[in-house]
């Protein structure tokens, strides 16, 4: 039976959704910004990041609106507790596309990365998108199987990242201190971003089913 | 009025308080792990680990009670969902801790730091400790004007993250991209570590006054 609180909890979710998508946005956009060295893009990012505090405040509202006129009870409750624990994770989202689109302004004319990394960030910016696009479907389709697929995506990431420190402790890294710093940081950024996608999946699962993504993958 | 919402929710502020307290002291032998390049002190670490997800696993099975069995309403709301949002800032910093720990075994029995920035890592550990023991005290005191005052030991750390990027910067840093890779990672750790104690202090500004800190400093 579909209640006026399910059709509220819809309507939040599809709000959270927007978010991840906008995020994701931005984190494609920072990308360009790191491997085309592209000051414009680089503040569009920063620019635009205002508007997904916006989002937030106004998701987080609705979320106490949800829970106050509503008053939710037992197994509703998950829905509307994880919304806020998913706002929290897809701001924090937009912020790390941020710290990427700013250590772009920060070098520019100069590009931050050295040539031999940039396939590595295209990479981590192309899954980070991708994961964000996930996030957003789950959170529309509430199905936990694909929610727990998010796993994969960042198992990838995590292998990318790895391999970029080896690339940094190589003798043969050239660059100097400096671009190791930036290139430590910047790989720290994209593997965050999509920790918080993984994290988002788990609270989908969780509202889907009331169970952790190891529970739910153990009975079904 | 005391009613048995509120006696609740204070017992469920105790437990948050308490996990502050285990982050903070996660943080500090983390610290001496690091500085001494003791394994053992960094295994304790590690393996301590278990108790906090173990407190938050309960602390959110707390508050799920208290939003279930109580009802809470509109501005009771606050404290409760605001107590979700502060378990997940205090598993991020005993994560973050964590983190710390094994970067110190990784590199056993060489230390990880070069001599010339100890100094900076036992200062931002200190400042560490005192974000989390402060961050406990106002979840138990609930006093807002406490509370903002988090935000300034926040800046003593950014200060000193911010030099320590300087040193790295420097000309005349001998130790080479792979000390530099781990000096930019763990100071980064250290900086979450506090935004996540001054997180707690915002949330607890709302709990107790429904404000943010930017409006609540400006009414009062």
């Amino acid at each position: 039976m579909r209640t006026a609180y399910h059709e509220q909890l819809d309507a939040l979710n599809t709000i959270l959704g927007d978010m991840c998508e906008l995020a994701g946005a931005a984190m494609s956009r920072a990308t360009q910004a790191l491997l085309q060295a592209d000051l414009s893009v680089a503040e569009s990012v920063i620019t635009d990041n205002d508007r997904m505090s916006e989002m937030s405040a106004r998701a987080e509202e609705q979320a106490f609106a949800l829970l106050a006129l509503q008053a939710p009870v037992a197994g509703d409750l998950r829905g509307v507790v994880s919304a806020f624990q998913i706002v929290a994770d897809v701001d924090r989202m937009g912020a790390l596309a941020l710290h990427v689109a700013k250590v772009a302004r920060r070098r520019h004319p100069a590009k931050a990365l050295p040539e031999e990394v940039n396939g590595y960030f295209a990479e981590m910016g192309r899954l980070a998108v991708k994961l964000a696009h996930n996030a957003r479907e789950v959170l529309e389709t509430q199905d936990p199987e694909a929610a727990v697929h998010l796993q994969e995506d960042d198992d990838a990431m995590d292998d990318l990242h790895r391999h970029l420190f080896t690339v940094l402790m190589d003798r043969e890294w050239s660059h100097g201190v400096a671009a190791a710093v930036d290139v430590t940081l910047l790989g720290r950024y994209y593997e965050r971003f999509a920790d918080h996608a993984v994290l988002i999946g788990r609270r989908v699962v969780f509202q889907a089913t009331g169970k952790t993504p190891e529970q739910f993958q153990q009975v079904s």
